[in-house]
């Protein structure tokens, strides 16, 4: 599946894992090439710019990044490339998150980090809105997602509550 | 530079206007054909829903979505279509943003709204986030950008400080 | 019980049902007639409007909405019907509802939206608040509502404390 | 205006009165018999609460209350009334308005407060929902709310925007 | 130990009595006459008038209120006597205690609750400062105050930590 | 007015005079000896302990004590003397008091601090709690306490909203 | 490790020891002298002042300061030394840190406290930047941790991800 | 005052200059060699790093980073340098520093950032606390500071308030 990614799945610790784990599941789920990479802005500020850097050449489309606390890495990112940079905000102190959420949004003018939702549901979306974008080129990507909203919407129909 | 609209800005109200001109002056100096509409998710929920299912076939390749207070305009667009959207949370209210702000960012899984800074700041790197996804497929944007941000770049190196 | 419903209790994920169940109970209790259903404002948007469209022909007096997190399901709601509704913030994020209270409560101008407590209380307390509307039309009604009063406060004059 | 009064709009101090003035205004275009009248939960709470007690016998159908800081005033009217209260927070301390919010809309299952935005577009709307709450027994009213509706949609649908 | 109570500990619910219970500890511990009542200001408020209006007449030196949520027994005690009125919030809600503490603290001018900490330690500092207050004419209880400081210092001085 | 003080108003800084003088007003009012010192935490720590030390025995009864941004004078008052000690949290820094306000009121067990609202109503609100406080000791004072309650009182109930 | 200590790490309360120890094992991987010690701002004020006004004498290079709530022992100690302070905001209370934070950062202008991180990370924090200062002086610990920070971004280089 | 810094003053926008004026103030009355420079996390990375990289062996002994927003320049710093690094949360959005408090004080373990307060207080604290460092190899400047905190001292002790 990492042979020729178009998405770059990358986050500040291995413990970040269960958190963007959802966002790796959309994309196994749509057949969209992707690479899973760990690169801390704090303990390897060298390999994220590298990362960066060659990521226009490589051929990444999106790059999201999830980090948590003061959460360098999704902007750090986007300063250093101009391949669309999604942040997602990981719940990793006692803040909930609401610490990395402000961290990864209120970038200044000139940096943009498209930002989800704190933890698993803004990991899953970070790989929906690349879908997105992917779609814009892809019209068979772009059925698939439809398909796939469909079926979300059948299953609330279809939801039968308690009695 | 309204025909043939490749983004459109989108706003909850007319008062939001002036927070998200940084928008539309970044499409007009990177010469991007873009609309702006006045779209209220509350006064005109029927013409929200027709402009989000027409996106597509307008030819949209991106939204992006001003609004303040419990802003709802982003979320539902992104409800009603695959185009990709972008939130800029409007400080429309006294709580100066932070109400708008998780409105828009804190989307469930499902339906993914590429969220940032509250205000100007905010508009301005909707356009940029934006123009990065037009470039995926315009090499002459990219390198467009990838001039703004040097002259960005070397502004700060030239700045002279008080003495 | 759900034949001519005079309230409909509608929720964004069949998840938030435990949630709002206290409001379920309030009108099995006082013998109102009520539907319980899954409206999903970002999965099944049509769905939405609709029920909104039709809530005052089918003679709904009141709707009262539970949604967690950008919760935009009350809001849009209001934006489609005259009939009164009323919001539960659900407690499905980690920011513990205070950004579903935010999202539901800070409506603009000319869409009302009454916000109860944020989670179970705030279930309760919107049936509660149903009741006495319904109550303007029905003395009876009005009579059990004081007669539930009365008994909560005759529990607290009874209460006994560990000595 | 005030004779045989359907709503009351109470507020916890005479320089509340501008926040709560949209009430007023609404209740004027919409021709809704109401009063107004200062009543401080703490200064003045043996007249909050007679004037709770009697709300019922003097025929009002609706209680606005609009109360800053620890705002107690909506609470207290609704443990001595079966008449619907609605809340509006009164930004009225440096905390602009956060605090009489929670002090409003977090009240324990059992007494209902039907919650508004902080400041001037709770006000507003805390007398939009009260019309509707009155129009469930009114159909001239309900074609008048649906008018003002309409006209506010034709409103944004007119609005041009800077060129 | 409840004849001639000098000071009463009332709660919104008796949910509320392991919050309280240091506060009665420490009046235990330090021989200090006291009662402990539920008055509700939501379920019971007359109650809670006839409590305020007769604590001057029965002796009561200083009132200790802790209650959660949008927490008015403590306001609504002091709006109706001017005994000194202690409120302690209770974390009741899944707001930790924050809606509670600004619903207590954040009094308008002219009728002050003394506020304490948020939970168990608010409590037993609410029955320390009664002391304090109290030891104004009790110079035996202001001597066993120092002494219960001094133990408290000197467990400091001796504590030990682990190698 | 200074001399036989009964009530010490402290402040951390010159410059935290403004917002304390409604309590020194309200001393004034009520005729109650008290003295106005500066005594920085920060800047004075000897001073603020030697403060602290004489209270008792120089006859305070109350202390109040005003501070912003992190605010220790008032607790560290509180661990050196047994004299009751009131915090008025003042608006000092960017966050409008709520620094202030956590910083007092957030006492550890053992060191309590009675706390008032941030700002100007809760200085005024401290020297009424502190007239209480000496009214224990003093009917006249809190007949003169009764009265000005019933003058707020009347002057609410005399209040006259524009037409 | 005691005798001649560089480094003081103190904390508000033997509960507080779990927090600081990070900081403890950070000291002990880099054989740098320090002593561990409890000081009460509250409980032992007196000895607090000691502590701050001997540091200097005693050697001290650094002191560390851990509390929570109502968090002053960081700032007093600035207030009676000229040694750096580093403050810890320990998580003691339910609004988990937050509150510790703002009475450890929001000091006034003359009295600095450098202050880290929430709980543990930031107690290995505070002793990772008392090491950077030691070593400005010792560059054979400069050294060391040069080493640590390669062993660690070696770590993060060498993760692997689940797959 | 340039030649042969000590202490780098940076900042990650011009516009930030007068918030960190006070540090510089401070360094100019203590005769601390300084250099004051322009370096944008975001718009210069580059240059960031390499500031970093050579702030050791250009003989820096204290970075103090000013940033504002997602303040991602004193973290990023502190990734690349074993030179200690004080941040000063710069108030440049509408949350008045309280995202810049975060993105700076939240950092990993592994990367410490000495936070001192939002804004100007924040600015002379981070120059004093630099001061402090450098005082420890430099008695001469040890004793200028303490002859500032006292004559401070004595400024309070003779303020003199209104009558």
């Amino acid at each position: 599946m990492e042979s020729h990614p178009l998405v770059g799945v990358v986050m500040g610790s291995k413990s970040d894992y269960e958190v963007l784990k959802p966002a790796i599941d959309i994309f196994i789920e749509f057949s969209i090439a992707h690479e899973v990479r760990v690169v801390s802005a704090h303990r390897t500020p060298d390999w994220l710019f590298r990362y960066a850097e060659q990521a226009e050449d490589r051929g990444l489309q999106v790059i999201i990044a999830g980090a948590g606390g003061a959460a360098h890495l999704p902007g750090m990112l986007a300063a250093k490339t101009l391949v669309p940079v999604l942040g997602v905000p990981v719940p990793a102190t006692l803040l909930n998150g609401i610490d990395s959420l402000l961290s990864i949004v209120q970038m200044p003018k000139g940096v943009p980090v498209g930002t989800l939702a704190i933890g698993k549901p803004g990991a899953a979306n970070a790989a929906l809105l690349a879908a997105e974008i992917l779609a814009l080129q892809d019209g068979g990507l772009r059925g698939r997602l439809r398909g796939w909203r469909e079926s979300r919407r059948d299953e609330v129909l279809a939801e039968e509550l308690p009695q």
